[in-house]
């Protein structure tokens, strides 16, 4: 592996193009090649075995194209699959549970921390284990949104509709006063501005995106393997279907254009 | 192929149980095999060539197990496969987008046609085509609806925010004065008490589920291939992956308990 080989990137679709997005802001020399695997979205209803077979596959294509770290930007894949491909993987995996969960318990005061996810991400109880293998003492309320995925793709930000779901949604943390909330789930940050809003100043936001891209950048350098300043960050985006539709949807997570989307079947 | 052989019914997840509830209620002697998929569910986002390729291995399962009339109870399937099962295999192949079209131009005064569905039904313009095929004057106005699907899996049939939601996607029907409405997505059918109230007495709602069922009873009828009263409707529902889920989620679809789901895997 040598500093100029490309971070390479997964995600079941284009959610993880949000942590793209910060590794982008954060580690600006950087290539990156973002497998999304849209033929197989969504993993958060797929089994554990499921979902680990297909992050083998697309680690394994990954390697092949000579990347020098895996972020697993998929919490559904983080959670069923994370130890399994840093087991038998030979470059560093980050996967984008733990730097979210460390971030909260750093960033809380009460020691009550809030986290949302899909149901998938909930459910796995990844969140949970990982904040209560930093901190004993913390109490984490955890709630699933499932609508907040959809109303994200849809493009409904910031209506009525959406802020009354969320209303609904975080009514948990507003009684069990929660002093921190994890978006644990790629498509949140697209929400933050509303979330905040609706949770009140009091309660601060940890956005996983931003957490898994510093940890990225902290992991880079430790093993000397950060991009040379002067180089030119060109990036890849691969889909495993339907890349007209990853393209047009992609550079709203992105913040940026997409010029060009490839199609590789796994599998 | 006898009358006693059971009927096949698949779909990309667990929508397709409205129709399996419509034929068990128009049907009651028959005996049916459900095949969901969900590891691949959904179907929406799928290329057609992608959806072909999986809508042909679930057919041939089901002509292994010997089914005497194939239901494709899933709008994205019958939009790209239908033509192609019907021309590659030796039994009847009935979609769900024909008898619902049909039915609306048989109810329509006014020539003016909503359709409603999933974002990669209306897209694939299906209905239009279908509607069209029968009658040349008709007008359709189509809307995509992606919330609707999650809004039904999270349970959520009638909240303030789904009357939101669907006033806001119904809002083309009032202005251009359709009179008939076509719940084009096997999701639907659950929303319907809501989506009657939103539209007004005045639009007349179209059930898939409903009209495919009474087009399977046809397609029995006419081929001597119904099942003889006295028969005991057992049916079989399998699952490619998370058969727990789909059982718990399954019953609300088919408005009765599941017993057992069984797990096969494809492709």
């Amino acid at each position: 592996m040598s500093p100029r080989d490309p971070i390479g990137v997964f995600d079941s679709g284009i959610g993880g193009l949000t942590v793209v997005r910060e590794l982008v802001r954060q580690l600006p020399h950087e290539r990156i090649i973002y497998f999304g695997d849209t033929a197989r979205v969504p993993y958060g209803p797929k089994s554990p075995d499921t979902v680990r077979r297909y992050s083998n596959e697309i680690a394994t294509w990954l390697v092949e194209q000579r990347v020098k770290v895996i972020v697993v930007a998929c919490n559904t894949a983080t959670a069923h699959a994370l130890e399994n491909l840093q087991r038998d993987f030979p470059l560093p995996v980050i996967g984008v549970v733990q730097p979210g969960a460390r971030a909260a318990v750093c960033a809380t005061r009460n020691h009550r921390i809030g986290v949302i996810g899909t149901l998938g991400t909930i459910n796995s109880g990844a969140y949970d284990r990982a904040i209560h293998a930093i901190s004993r003492e913390a109490d984490v309320v955890a709630q699933a949104c499932p609508l907040f995925v959809p109303l994200v793709e849809e493009g409904w930000l910031d209506t009525e509709a959406t802020r009354l779901i969320a209303r609904e949604y975080l009514r948990p943390f507003t009684s069990d006063h929660v002093d921190t909330l994890v978006l644990g789930c790629t498509h949140y940050p697209l929400l933050k501005p509303m979330l905040a809003q609706v949770v009140g100043r009091d309660v601060r936001l940890i956005d996983s995106a931003e957490e898994t891209a510093a940890e990225t950048c902290r992991v880079l350098t430790e093993r000397n393997l950060v991009a040379p300043p002067g180089s030119v960050g060109t990036h890849r985006f691969v889909a495993s279907d339907a890349p007209d539709h990853f393209l047009r949807q992609g550079q709203r997570f992105l913040g940026a254009a997409i010029d060009e989307v490839e199609k590789v079947t796994l599998g």
